[in-house]
């Protein structure tokens, strides 16, 4: 053990707008936050809300300059293009089906976009993006978060060196309970857009967190899925969407699966949880407890591998800040994608390419993640059929 | 909390007789230990393998008298009916596909059963056994042990009482690893037949792992099965029955489940655990850590209830012998299921009918298993198809 | 893993008398329970009260014939040991104060003593017993039951081993909650004599479980108490001995440690931990959760053994009779110390010496736990001052 | 629960700078994203380094302007007071020895100053860091971190409510393995100083991490310490302070409490774990799981209280930013304690009192921390005896 910090940022903080995020958002402070962390950004303008009053109020709030705040995005790209300190990147921070229209003029300026997911509410709109994102000059980087805490590199990296052998099973869960009732129907804001189909797209549940849960998985697993069946259900007397699904994984190669997410099933928070079992071992993380991994090599003691602790190797070393023992959590792993976007977006800046332990989740993995909701969605409509992702 | 114990037997003992259970055995160790321990039985008789010479060794290492150890179960049945002092009630601890046989002779004379589980190997075999046994003037216990467990009544109860509201989901799973590797290559007995379709049934881990899940299932949440779509794998090499099966489960009444057994997921042991959610609360229990009941009532914290502890009800406290914080285990939740068939058995020696809070698989449980086993593996075969259950 | 028993007995059971244990009792049963679960023991004969009446209803309630049920101990060991099928061993389950009488007849007639702890209620009370125990032919068993968990065994040959190196420190603990409230004062039995320092001993908690707690610590790690410095509370207004216990301990060789035994702890029920750290790794036992124990190698992860799986050596394997993940508890860890018992005796009847892996508490812990209280007392009546064991 | 982040900062940043912290350092780096993640505060300054060419290339790696980096932190104090926009507030995170001398300077200016724990290396200067202090218009904050984890602000509340009733028992430990070796030879920067007297202080474990105990059991029982009683040891041949201290507490009104801090305890990173018993329940904390806390009424089964959480009141509310089930970890809480001077330092700024919710540990809470190593070093050299904070 030792007690060493990381290296702080060295040189100058790239330049970051965000489009959404205005005062009663939830993601957009979770970003401001992750962009904080490091020091590797600075937030300089915005367009925090389609209502022009409303967003130069949150603006002010943070604190930027009047000229930086915007009330249209398609006049932020603009401007801040021309600017001669103009932003360097954007964080995509609003409702789903927005993200298309949103990111777009960005990327054709050439601006860094950093997109929360899902990538996209609809599948054409999915396909779209993906074909703005690889004509862009830009960088696209989804914050699929989860795939920045360490301990999920660690496990990624032992899967990928054959630690566990051939990979048989993959079983990926993500209950919370918050819509066990009609929350949607108290006002809450959140809850209002989450289970809106026109906002959110056609999955509820699946596209809230079964996104989250199917990333994860192909993530650490390295598995490419192959098809899928899916039981959804809307628990919930009138809501509009999926709020509990159960899915059968099977992935290229023969390995299998299980991925349940639920936004009714009380007692849970953020319960994502990843197993995989190969045939020389198994591992299991939990997102409630992420500076733990569980190693199960097959014939001998289960063992707790800490982050930055013994036995955590490079991979979740250089996504660590601190020693073990001292718990890291969900807004340092978010950080650790804008460190990524951060070094990504310098090497390009720099001409080179982006390093190779540089790693985030890409535009294709939006769309792998939309294209999951959109065949869980078909699957249950067919009852449970077996159906292959639409990519 | 208090420092008391159970009541102690009152009277005599039941005579006890066993088929199967011979040297190298496992489980008619189990089913031995399981019925001294609340002194309700006394073994007396048995035919502990279908050679002569072994049964005899075998009956000469448990103390019983020559002439009480059988080299034929039919035999034994006969002669014992006939004794003044002969068993009063037979255990079978066979292989699966014996169990319909060798219970045969003692329910046709009014032997009282308990029966190892799955029923029979064959659904035919169970519809047969089922007719007999209701035939039978007898009683026949299916030990689906982990009925027994106290934190298990508790959570029936619980359920039963609307504690939890109306149930919607049951996650149930029973991962175990000692099959990752091709175990019955090396001469493990009880590898071995417990992958050989001719001994153990159509199903492996359905069979054998399987069956408790989903009777520990139907048993807490109290609902029946309408259908299911299973996928089922042989990950090993050469094995001839399922080790691995993924199962959606569509209860009557809308709820819906999740179930998972597997024999080579590195890292557990009997990792059987269920949860169960429904509309004003969750509850999570655990083989392994069987002392204690998660109880989460919607919008409140979570709660840990312990066996015979302040929260735990009646339904836990008869099944306990002592005090909350010190652990029963396994033998002491088998045990419970021997003295519910002997509370049964006493009472229908005295002509009176089962007591109402008396608990214990039937055969009908035992046909349910065997069923579901069955339709696994007809799901499977038809790509995962939804099929009910042929009972 | 296996799935496979532990060999039953072998051979005819020893015979077995109780004194103490009548109906209200809490411990009687538990030893009757622990006698029973290996078979090698047949309760024969008892006083369980010095009620004659009652200890009559008490040995029917059981079973037992007539003749063999007594209302006076003397009696017993004198009529028993003139019978040709009298007692070969005697459990002593009364109160504390009563352990030397009851013992001494039969210790004086070659009738093995397995005897409940602490030993005496008083010092000169236990260096008397010692004195006639080792006077005696007969073999004396002291049931500090927790050195019977299969964990602790493996934890024990661990240290013995050198696996965690020198050890260093010790850190003990069992808090309990149930004498939070004067329990004393509501009509509850075992709190009544527990809390009398006539019947119990001039200690409470350190009498009740601090010797447990001192007991395991000796046991795993090998270690010889020098001196220990006490601050005993008694926090319950009106209690007459404490319920709170507060050591600092040095052992022989310059090992520390602390111990803390408590029955004013809310939350906990049974809650004996057990930590022992050395120059090359440290172990963790906790009671609640017998079937773990948590290994960390300096410089390596965290492993968790579990009884009987891979990584458990010889000591845990003797000691288990099911496989891994099949807990087993407290009764079990008790009827380890019957096995052991039976093992010794049928050596001593056999005129063999007890074989090496045989291991139970004797007489000299049972002198070694009151000396323990005894100096707690002494101490924390000096202001804490450091003593030494008057043994 | 909700989805809802914490608000951001409204308004300019405090202009922050620090002492200490250069390259190689551990604790700077950890202020500077503690001062970062809520925006309160904008590094502007610094004296990183006693070699000014150190100090220079830290101060450039952070992205400074040369002239607000400096060699001397007199010579910083006396420019940055002088100038328009100099800086309001710094961090002074150097070996203890030097906060004394550090601080002095920036308080005798009015800057506010944010200290490292202890509060120095010795009680002499610790009295007369209280005097300059006081003595000064500027807030003094101690970074007793823990202090900010949200669930210990509750388990404040809960105890200050009377939720637990009146505290009996205190429980505190802080184990650590880092220092098993001697790793202090091995030129590893930071176990070299933590463990030379003229650096560190008279304690080793005592000070680094027994003052932390310390401070968080008092803080949450509010509690004032009336005596000890410490028993030390330097465990690693050549070490020249103790790496482990056991300690038993008395407090004023008649609670106890044991503390044992150690960083000789293989298997422990940060273990620093506090209990708190009263006459009506108990609680439970973990370093090492921040987001939990364990509360037990007495006669109510335990519960999990988590941070945001149902359950979870106001004061943890305040300390926390984004939902249940998203840990928090170490960096947020030390945040917390930014956030907290931050708003001390405004309202200060405001001409207004410290709003009363607003919690930080103060420069008598250092005092007492000292003075408790102190008692701890002077109680060891008399054996154990009883002694009192010298404050």
């Amino acid at each position: 053990m030792t007690i060493e910090g990381k290296e702080d940022r060295r040189g100058r903080r790239i330049r970051l707008g965000m489009v959404g995020g205005g005062r009663d958002a939830f993601i957009g402070g979770v970003h401001r936050m992750a962009s904080r962390l490091d020091d590797h950004f600075e937030l300089v303008a915005g367009c925090f809300s389609s209502t022009a009053e409303k967003s130069l109020a949150s603006g002010r709030d943070l604190g930027l300059a009047d000229d930086r705040i915007y009330g249209d995005f398609n006049a932020m790209a603009r401007r801040e293009a021309r600017l001669k300190e103009g932003i360097e990147a954007v964080a995509i921070v609003t409702p789903n089906h927005i993200h298309l229209t949103a990111a777009k003029p960005f990327l054709e300026r050439g601006i860094h976009v950093i997109c929360d997911k899902p990538l996209t509410s609809t599948l054409p709109d999915a396909r779209k993006l993906v074909g703005l994102a690889e004509k862009s000059e830009a960088l696209f980087v989804l914050t699929h978060n989860y795939t920045g805490y360490p301990m999920i590199r660690h496990a990624r990296a032992m899967v990928a060196a054959g630690d566990i052998g051939t990979v048989r099973l993959v079983q990926v869960e993500y209950p919370q309970d918050w819509l066990t009732v009609e929350t949607e129907a108290t006002g809450h804001k959140q809850a209002e857009w989450r289970t809106d189909p026109a906002r959110s797209g056609a999955g509820g549940s699946t596209g809230d967190i079964g996104t989250h849960a199917f990333n994860l998985a192909s993530f650490v697993s390295g598995l490419t899925l192959k098809e899928l069946a899916a039981d959804l259900d809307s628990f919930v007397p009138g809501r509009r969407v999926d709020d509990n699904a159960h899915v059968l994984l099977r992935f290229e190669g023969g390995a299998k699966g299980m991925l349940w997410c639920s936004q009714v099933a009380p007692g849970h928070e953020n319960g994502l949880r990843l197993r995989v079992y190969g045939t020389a071992g198994g591992l299991e993380w939990a997102q409630e407890d992420p500076n733990y991994l569980w190693h199960s090599p097959f014939g001998e003691p289960r063992r707790r591998l800490t982050r930055a602790g013994v036995g955590a190797g490079p991979e979740s070393g250089r996504m660590s800040r601190i020693p073990a023992g001292h718990p890291e959590g969900y807004l340092e792993g978010f950080a650790n994608i804008y460190s990524e976007a951060a070094a990504a977006i310098r090497a390009r800046q720099n001409g080179e390419a982006t390093p190779p332990e540089v790693v985030f989740p890409t535009v294709r993995d939006g769309l792998a993640g939309v294209a999951f909701v959109d065949a869980c969605v078909r699957s249950s409509r067919r009852n449970g059929a077996w159906v292959t992702l639409a990519i």
